[in-house]
C-alpha cells in the first residue's frame, strides 16, 4: 500500500521525461525531505516496494538510495532498512514554507541584484548594422583548416591548459608583425595583449587607466558601448564637439584646463559614427595636449582595413606609442564571432592589462588565437581582405546610389573614404523620427540615432553599414526605411 | 647632393627590415616632420632625387608622397613639387623636445595607470597545478572535427557576426540538458549564460550582486582568484572557518548578525583547496540563512565531474535555484584552453549577466561554443570523461603512494573522494616553508600556500593536482619537492 507521501512522490516521477528516472527519484526524495514531509528518522519503504509503486526496476531504487546515503540525506539503519538522516536540520512545517524545490526556469531570485533592461529585441529580418563585414564571404574551409592546424599544434605542444594571460605568443607575434609592416606601429609581441574583441580592449584600457571620478573626454557623437564602459569605471564623461576634420581640439584644450582629464577616447581613423578621419594637424595638437596634461589616448582603430580612396592614415600609436593605448580587432578582417582583438601599449601597461585579464577570464581562447595567427602568417587574411575590399567597394557604390534614390529628400551623406558604413545627416529630425519609429514594424534593425549622442546638441543621424548585406538586401532595407 | 636631414632620414631606412620600404619612408618622413626638422612649407626633394639617395625604386617614393599628401602631412605645390603641409602645428625647436617617434617596444607610458606586479614566472619545467585535467588525453581529431562541423553550420546559418550575449543557443541548450539529466538542476536555455571559463562566471556574478562596501563571506581557505574578483568589486571580505564537513555555518550565522551580508562564495562540491564536500545538513542550514538574511550563494562547481567513490552530491542550485548563482565550466570536462564556462540563474538574473557581458566582451566565441555543444550532444564528452576518469583514478592512487613514500614525515593528507587534487596539511610550517622555497630552484611550480588563506589563522597547506601529469612526471615532481 502506498502511503500519501509516496503518492505525492509518485506525482513527481515522469517516465517520459528526458531526466533519467534515477535522477528524478533522487530529486523527488530530496524534495520531500526538504518540504518536511519526510522527517529525520522516518523509515523509507523497501526498494522492492518503491520499485513496484513507481513501476521501475528495483536496481534503480537501490542505486538512488545508495547515492542519497553517500550524500548524507539518508542513512542505513542496519538490517531494519533505510531512514532519513537524523543529522538534518529541522525541516518541519515551518521549514516547509521556507524551502521549496523550484525549477530554475521559473524561479525568481530571492536576493538583491542589479536589474538590467531586457535583452535587445531580435525580431528583425534585415539588419542595417553599424558596419559589420559579411560573414558569408569568409571561406569556411579555410577557417576549419586553420582550426585543425591549431588543434594539432597546440595538442602536440601541450598548450591546451592554462597559458599566458596576454594571449598566444603566435598571435601576438603575427599581430606585431602586421602592425609593423602595414601600419607603421613599431611593436613586438611584448607590446600586445590579446583581447576578446575590441569591446574588451576598451574595457581593459579603461580599467587600467581610470578610477571613479576621473574625467574622460569623448566626442559628442561616439560609440555608445565605449561610453558605457567608461561610465562603468566611474568616469566623468566630458563630451567635446567634432566636425569634418575630426574632434574639436580647442574644445579638448578647454576641457583640460577646466578638469583633471585622464584619458580621451577616439576613433581617429574612421570616426564612429560619422566616418571622418582625424586630420594630421589635429592629431599632433592632441598629442601635444596629451603631453601637457598627462592624459592617455585610447585609440580605437576598430576597422582599419577597409579604405577605398587611398592608403589609410597611420594610427596615432605609430608616432606616439608612449601616449596611446591602441585598440584593434580582427572582427572586420576575419569574423566578429571569433572574438579576437588586441591592445598595443608599452610593456608595463601590457602587464597591467594582463593582470586585468587574469581577473576577468584568465586568458583567451588558445585555439582561436593560434588559428588566427595561422591565417595571418599564411597570407590568407591579406588575400581575403583584397577579395572582399572589391566586393565592399561595389556595395558601397550601390548603397550610395540607393540612398540617393530613396533618401535624398530627407538625409544628406558623404561617401565614406573608408570603413563599412555611411553616416546620414538630417536637417528635419521629424523625418528621422519617422524612419526610426517605422523600422521595427518593417522588420529592419538600425542602431538608434540617440545611442551615438553624448550631448543633447549633437547632430542626430543614422549610421548604416553597407558591407554585411548584398546589394539587393541593402536596397530592400533602405526601401523599407524610406517607405511611408 | 643630400642635405643633412635627408642623411638623417636615410639612417632610418633599412633595406633588410621586415617593414616594407614604402612604410619605412612614410614613417621616416613623419618622424622628421614631428621632430621639427622638416618645417611646414619646406620643399621636399623630387621623388627621383630621393629614390637615388635611398637606392630605391622611384615609384616607391611617389607612392609614399601620394599617401602622405592624402593623409595631410604633405601638400602638392603644383608644378613646383611637394611641400610639408602648412596646416601643421608648430613643430619647431620646442616641439622637437615634446614629440618623438618612439618604438612601442621600449616606450615608457607617459600617462598614469594602475601598475601591476609582473606576470607570473614561467621558468618551471614541471607544474604541480591546482587540479587541471591532462590536455594531452583529449583526442585532437575529435576537437578538429567538432570545429569543422561548427564552422560549416555557423557559416550556413550566417551566425558568424554578432549574436546573443548569453552565448550560442546550441550550447545553452546542451548545458541545460546536461544539468537536468546529470545534476538535477532544473534549468533550460534561458537560465544559462555562457562565460569565458568559471573565472568570468565568478566575475559576472560578483558584478551583478555587489556594490562597493558590500559584505561577502568566504571560507578561511578558498580560491584566491575569486577573492580577487570580490575585492575588485569593492566587497568587504568576511572569512569564516571550515572543517572536514565544509564551511562553519555557526560562523556564517554570526557574520550575518554582525554585517549586512550580500553573498557567500562557496565551492561546496569539492572545497577549494581542501577537497572536502559540504554536508547536506550544512547545505540546508546555509540556505535557511540565505533566506533569512537575503544573501546570494555563489556556488562555484569548478570540477563537478570527477568523483571516484560515489555519485557526486547534487549542487545546491538543484534544490534552491532562487538563492544560488551556479557557476560551472567545461575546462575540466573538455579543455581549459577552450575557455567555456557558464552561470545558471533565474532568467532575470541571466539578463543582468548578459548586460555585463555586453560591456565586457560583447559575446562569446560562437564556433567554440557550437563545437562544445556538438561534443556534448554526440556523447563524446561523456565517453571522454568515462575514459579519463579511469586514468585519473589510477593517477590518484599512484600520487597517494608517492606522497606516502616521500612526504609522510612532514605532511598529512586524505585521499580526496573527488576532484583532481590533494590537500596536504602541515603541522610543522617550517617544513612547508622549506618546500616552497626549494620549488623554484627545482624547476617545479606549486601554488603558494598563502594564496589560499583569507585569514592569518587558517591552516596553511599545499594543493597538488594529480591529473595533468603522468605517474612518472608526478613522482618526479614530488621527489624534487621532498628532496633536501
Amino acid at each position: 500500500m502506498l502511503r500519501p507521501w509516496k503518492m505525492l512522490l509518485a506525482e513527481r516521477i515522469d517516465p517520459n521525461s528526458a531526466t533519467p528516472l534515477y535522477m528524478q527519484i533522487i530529486h523527488a526524495l530530496i524534495h520531500e525531505i526538504q518540504r518536511g514531509r519526510l522527517l529525520p528518522g522516518t523509515f523509507l519503504p523497501s526498494s522492492r516496494e518503491l520499485a513496484a509503486a513507481f513501476g521501475v526496476n528495483r536496481k534503480t531504487i537501490v542505486l538512488a538510495y545508495e547515492d542519497l546515503i553517500a550524500q548524507g540525506w539518508l542513512a542505513s539503519s542496519g538490517t531494519r532498512g533505510t531512514i532519513v538522516a537524523t543529522s538534518l536540520p529541522d525541516t518541519g512545517a515551518r521549514a516547509q514554507k521556507r524551502l521549496k524545490l523550484a525549477s530554475t526556469a521559473t524561479a525568481a531570485a530571492e536576493y538583491p541584484f542589479k536589474e538590467a533592461a531586457g535583452l535587445p529585441d531580435r525580431s528583425w529580418d534585415l539588419k542595417l548594422d553599424e558596419g559589420s563585414p559579411d560573414g558569408r564571404l569568409f571561406p569556411t574551409d579555410l577557417l576549419a583548416r586553420a582550426y585543425r592546424t591549431a588543434v594539432q599544434r597546440a595538442g602536440r605542444e601541450n598548450r591546451l591548459l592554462y597559458g599566458d594571460p596576454r594571449g598566444s605568443v603566435l598571435l601576438r607575434e603575427a599581430i606585431a608583425t602586421m602592425l609593423r609592416t602595414q601600419r607603421g606601429v613599431m611593436a613586438n609581441a611584448d607590446n600586445v595583449c590579446i583581447t576578446r574583441g575590441s569591446q574588451m580592449g576598451v574595457y581593459l584600457a579603461a580599467r587600467v587607466l581610470l578610477r571613479p571620478g576621473d574625467a574622460v573626454i569623448v566626442e559628442s557623437l561616439t560609440y555608445q558601448a565605449a561610453v558605457a564602459v567608461l561610465e562603468d569605471c566611474g568616469a566623468k564623461i566630458l563630451p567635446v564637439g567634432l566636425d569634418k576634420q575630426g574632434v574639436n581640439v580647442d574644445d579638448v584644450e578647454r576641457m583640460c584646463r577646466a578638469h583633471r582629464v585622464r584619458a580621451i577616447f577616439l576613433t581617429p581613423h574612421h570616426q564612429f559614427p560619422t566616418t571622418v578621419a582625424l586630420q594630421p594637424d589635429r592629431r599632433l595638437r592632441l598629442l601635444n595636449l596629451a603631453r601637457q596634461f598627462a592624459f592617455a589616448v585610447i585609440e580605437d582603430d576598430y576597422d582599419h582595413e577597409f579604405h577605398f580612396e587611398s592608403q589609410p592614415l597611420l594610427p596615432m600609436a605609430a608616432y606616439a606609442p608612449e601616449r596611446v593605448l591602441y585598440v584593434g580587432s580582427l572582427s572586420k578582417l576575419l569574423l566578429p564571432a571569433l572574438r579576437i582583438g588586441y591592445i598595443v601599449a608599452p610593456p608595463k601597461v601590457v602587464d597591467s592589462l594582463a593582470q586585468q585579464v587574469m581577473l576577468l577570464d584568465s586568458m583567451g581562447n588558445t585555439l582561436t588565437e593560434d588559428a588566427a595567427a595561422d591565417l595571418i602568417e599564411t597570407g590568407e587574411v591579406r588575400r581575403h581582405v583584397r577579395k572582399v575590399t572589391q566586393i565592399y567597394a561595389q556595395r558601397r557604390k550601390a548603397f550610395a546610389a540607393t540612398l540617393t534614390e530613396q533618401m535624398t529628400a530627407v538625409a544628406g551623406f558623404d561617401i565614406p573614404h573608408g570603413g563599412l558604413a555611411f553616416w546620414l545627416r538630417f536637417s528635419d529630425l521629424k523625418a528621422l523620427d519617422r524612419i526610426e519609429s517605422r523600422a521595427p514594424g518593417a522588420g529592419v534593425w538600425i542602431a538608434p540615432s540617440r545611442s551615438f549622442m553624448t550631448r543633447p546638441d549633437a547632430p542626430r543621424g543614422l549610421r548604416l553599414g553597407f558591407a554585411s548585406l548584398t546589394e539587393e538586401e541593402a536596397r530592400e532595407g533602405i526601401r523599407r526605411l524610406a517607405a511611408s
